[in-house]
């Protein structure tokens, strides 16, 4: 199944277009989130020579000047540059922030000099689609110090079993008709690409795993060519399992902040832009609580397109495949494992209290 | 300008996708105020031929068959036409409406039978975008009865003065960056072509006016080639005069039911799926509470492409231009003219009052 998102065929001039900007820009959790990983960090950014990449209208560019670097790369292949040129001029950073209208893979920066820290907002639909993660370790392998810090750090993909009630629940009868014939196509109709929507926290069915973690301080471009988890989750209610949603995180350096700083794009989260990637089921399936689900996910980079990622679902079948340990289904298996598991707990509670009981009646001795 | 706005190559493919039908569907005043002006008007649709042009879905048809109709074609140039059926079957519904799988230009009913009323869905952006109405005249033309119904019956479109501050007024200061420039040139940017955005009644800027009035009984193709207004308009409050919007109503026939429906996509009514059409300005006007705004607003088909219209709006010196009388702008010739009507009025009123006193005194002779 290939997602049929929108990847222009002039990738760098889309991003001329400046309400894809607007929309990015009011996106309130990603601009903040950015603003507050690189503004409390305040200590660590002072003097610090950094990399923007791929800085569109130079606003990461602008908060890494407010936070004290001395010197700002912010690297746009489109001509967005231009604009953000004038943006940083506004704001008096002309002096702090250089724009370097080109495609970091040109980029030769002068007497070879390495950054302290890149930053950059690359991350698309369900975290790799456009993949302009590419871009950023390239960038990370040619001119980031040995020990140099990534804005963000981290990303991680989850997976998890969903229902998607506003879809598919209305058409039974619908002002005064019966549609479930219009709802059966529609839902065979979008499970052939995956539907960028937001789920609610309530209609996720089971716990999320993680597809992958990639860590951007040493990941390869050949790491992210492809990605596969298997796994089985107990229902965490009755209900109707219709799709797997697909959302990410990023985590940004924890340095002089006090606080971990993590943009979450998951259903539990405020929305953003990138809301999550369903992969709808052609058909779906009644679940009670604690039915085991099983799937396998397959995230492969497109052979031709290089920014296109191939996303697979597989359903398994709960019996054939290995459980996590513990895990919340009611398989037997799963239930005598849970029981063992827990009496050994209690034993070495138990034991834990004999030890701490001696230790107590000790204590007086000690005190004399 | 030529509004930039997707029809796709294959214009009848593209309704096969339900996606398009699912948010027409759930548009909630479309689909009501249809069910509403058909099942409120039992009494007339009792036993009559109906034609449904375009009909999707077909859940207008089995609105006219739930309204009593003995005969509805439902006629769909796409292959949708095939789900209509089954919908149409799952309301048990399929003997009496008939779904013609054709363009309605190439429809021959048996025996050249006359219909006595045709229902369409046929309204885009700005009401004429997809030109979708030519259809429906043609299908008025060759099978509607001398005194056929259509619904809608009529339809108008409608021009105001507006803001748009959700778009321009965050940029000064947001999230400590100043933006101007990026606002300005998304203002530039969005200049060349129309924005389909949610206005708020509040950001209205003046009274609207007709651009047109369009009889649905009687107009001709040729009619909706090409429509013009021109206006002058008072300021309603001190504010940014940033665009002209857009949008459109639809009366339905006042037959059986007791009030009239109207399907209106304008800012103070309920959102739907049309939104508004608003033409930007590259440059905002401050105007004061009563200032005059003068503006030509032309709509005229393309050449080439007869489902899409041109927008022109030419912005107009007030000096310069005929006003509406009465005018409620602060032009010392609109305050004149005002002031000498409400001067007529209250001289109308005054003997009025003397007549009515001299009534009043010759009632007690009549009593007699």
């Amino acid at each position: 199944m290939e997602p049929n998102l929108p990847i222009p065929d002039n990738y760098f001039s889309s991003y001329e277009d400046l309400e894809i900007h607007r929309l990015m820009l009011e996106d309130e959790p990603r601009t903040s989130t950015y603003r507050k990983a690189i503004l409390n960090n305040k200590e660590y950014f002072k003097d610090k020579v950094v990399m923007d990449v791929g800085c569109g209208t130079g606003i990461l560019s602008i908060f890494c000047a407010q936070a004290g670097a001395k010197k700002v790369y912010a690297v746009e292949a489109s001509n967005l540059a231009n604009l953000a040129k004038e943006i940083i001029k506004e704001n008096k950073y002309e002096n702090i922030i250089e724009v370097i209208h080109s495609k970091v893979e040109d980029v030769l920066l002068p007497s070879n000099i390495k950054v302290d820290a890149i930053v950059s907002e690359w991350m698309g639909f369900y975290l790799l689609h456009e993949g302009m993660l590419d871009s950023v370790v390239f960038a990370r392998d040619k001119f980031l110090k040995e020990d140099g810090e990534m804005f963000p750090q981290n990303a991680v993909i989850y997976v998890a079993p969903c229902s998607v009630p506003n879809l598919y629940e209305k058409w039974e009868e619908f002002h005064g008709v019966t549609m479930s014939t219009f709802s059966k196509h529609l839902r065979s109709d979008k499970s052939h690409k995956p539907e960028i929507m937001q789920i609610r926290s309530v209609d996720l069915l089971g716990e999320e795993v993680a597809l992958n973690w990639i860590n951007l301080r040493d990941c390869t471009v050949e790491e992210l060519d492809s990605y596969c988890v298997q796994h089985v989750v107990g229902a965490n209610k009755n209900g109707r399992y219709q799709g797997i949603c697909i959302w990410f995180e990023c985590i940004f350096p924890e340095l002089s902040s006090e606080e971990r700083v993590i943009l979450n794009t998951g259903p539990i989260a405020e929305p953003t832009h990138w809301k999550q990637t369903v992969i709808l089921l052609p058909d779906e399936q009644r679940v009670e609580e604690k039915e085991p689900i099983a799937f396998k996910l397959d995230m492969n980079r497109d052979g031709k397109n290089s920014r296109r990622y191939n996303l697979q679902l597989t359903l398994l079948d709960p019996e054939e495949i290995e459980h996590p340990v513990p895990c919340c289904c009611d398989m037997t298996k799963c239930i005598l494992i849970n029981a063992v598991m827990k009496q050994q707990v209690k034993h070495a509670m138990d034991q834990r209290q004999i030890v701490n009981d001696s230790v107590l009646e000790e204590e007086p001795i000690d005190d004399e």
